[in-house]
């Protein structure tokens, strides 16, 4: 069994990690607070502390170089997944620490196989990604308008599951976070980056479009991430529409997953020990 | 004239921006500290704080799109790149920030131009891009190890200058730093990588072979830096015997490199004003 993300056991009820086994988006309330200390004052000073024990793990980590770790980041906009690369993955070192954010696919990439373009851009030894979206959204954008059904949907999620498994199998650890908000949370953001200066430009009018079509969404993220949380790369439902306790409760899994995996610093080989430089 | 980095005044005899004029690197002491306080208590919090500085800086870079931002970080083993990476940059978000490292090249890169993968990875739009080393590496390793020299050595410096000039013209701003450490500072840190278990792993034997060659290479930084300190991309010369001060100089030129471009959060477009989201 390869590697796999270790989740605190207090979180198990936000971790799909099994096909077979039933699972409901919807039962998880995306105002829970499963991590909180029930002050936002300490939830935020304890993300603040946790970024910098994650610094050091992923030196460690980079150091090591006898894995990879790829998290994935999904969830409708303005769900927080810039916010999540900037407060949690914001204080490690840029070496060794990348993200890949996924558009809709160009001309060259729609001429490939959906995973063509993911695959190329996965870890290498040591290395830390971050998808800013990912692959799952060749598994709603298309099942939304209409494109996407039946077998060849079936088809692509095992698909989907198979790619996953050999990144797992190959030193891979797969991390994905499902960044889940309310309905009434997303049009308070929305707003607010219609109303905020600083905000404007994150603002992209096919956001209300996407909007109307909300409860389509809500069932193809039901339906791709129950069929996709794997023991080798489970789903992890962040209850996001506090910004705080999202940012808390993907450090936890964060630092717990990296604790788990007896990272090392490479020792001296032995014809080294001792040497004086001239 | 596209826009270049902008180093503060004072800075002036560490910059090296036209091949037409002198150019001596020895006359450059590793030990000096222009940019200090005296105090490195203060130098370490003015590091601190510029840092904090400059991720608010690069998020408006981000969101502005308008240009691109190429640093390339050059030195002899252990001059310190990973250690700016991770005091200057580090409190970026990963969102826009990308480091390329480059090793030598391996058989497909062989098989083109010494600056097809490096031209693949230089920054898009928005983005600033670190490389960990860079092309400057083919006009000192050949040139030390006798494989390149006279015609064929100025054809490639051309070369290097033609291709900043592209990159500059194309709204790039590339800022060139030479960790400039003494002889003596690199055997304190090699010594200090066989001595402590956690940075063996940095510590490679071609390490001690190239510092046998200590002056060839520095002729071989003389020359490519003469030839290569352009008004579109100059070198700036960072004194780096100190590892506080190098940060501190380094962040203080991109500090007002990054200022002097006028940045701005794209404003919202007149037809989304008011808009209410439903």
């Amino acid at each position: 069994m390869p590697d796999a993300p270790h989740v605190p056991a207090h979180l198990a009820p936000f971790v799909h990690a099994d096909p077979a086994r039933a699972f409901e988006l919807s039962a998880i309330d995306p105002g829970d607070k499963p991590c909180s200390s029930g002050r936002k004052g300490d939830d935020r000073a304890a993300v603040e502390s946790l970024a910098v024990e994650l610094d050091a793990l992923q030196n460690r980590f980079w150091a090591d170089r006898r894995r990879k770790l790829l998290v994935v980041l999904q969830g409708t906009d303005t769900s927080g997944k810039d916010g999540t690369l900037r407060h949690v993955f914001g204080r490690m070192s840029p070496l060794g620490v990348r993200t890949a954010g996924w558009k809709a696919p160009n001309e060259v990439e729609r001429a490939h196989d959906f995973l063509w373009r993911i695959h190329a851009a996965v870890p290498s030894s040591g290395e830390i990604v971050v998808f800013n979206r990912s692959h799952y959204e060749d598994v709603l954008v298309p099942v939304v308008n209409g494109d996407l059904d039946g077998d060849g949907l079936r088809q692509r999620l095992a698909q989907i599951n198979d790619f996953e498994r050999l990144l797992a199998e190959t030193g891979t650890v797969v991390l994905k976070f499902m960044l889940h908000i309310s309905r009434d949370e997303q049009r308070e953001r929305l707003q607010a980056r219609l109303d905020d200066p600083q905000k404007a430009w994150k603002f992209d009018p096919a956001d209300l479009a996407a909007r109307e079509r909300w409860d389509d969404y809500q069932r193809a993220y039901q339906a791709a991430l129950a069929a996709t949380g794997t023991p080798w790369a489970p789903w992890i439902v962040v209850p996001a529409d506090s910004k705080v306790h999202r940012n808390l409760m993907v450090a936890t899994v964060l630092k717990s997953t990296l604790e788990s995996l007896d990272l090392r610093f490479p020792p001296l080989p032995d014809d080294l020990r001792g040497v004086r430089v001239a």
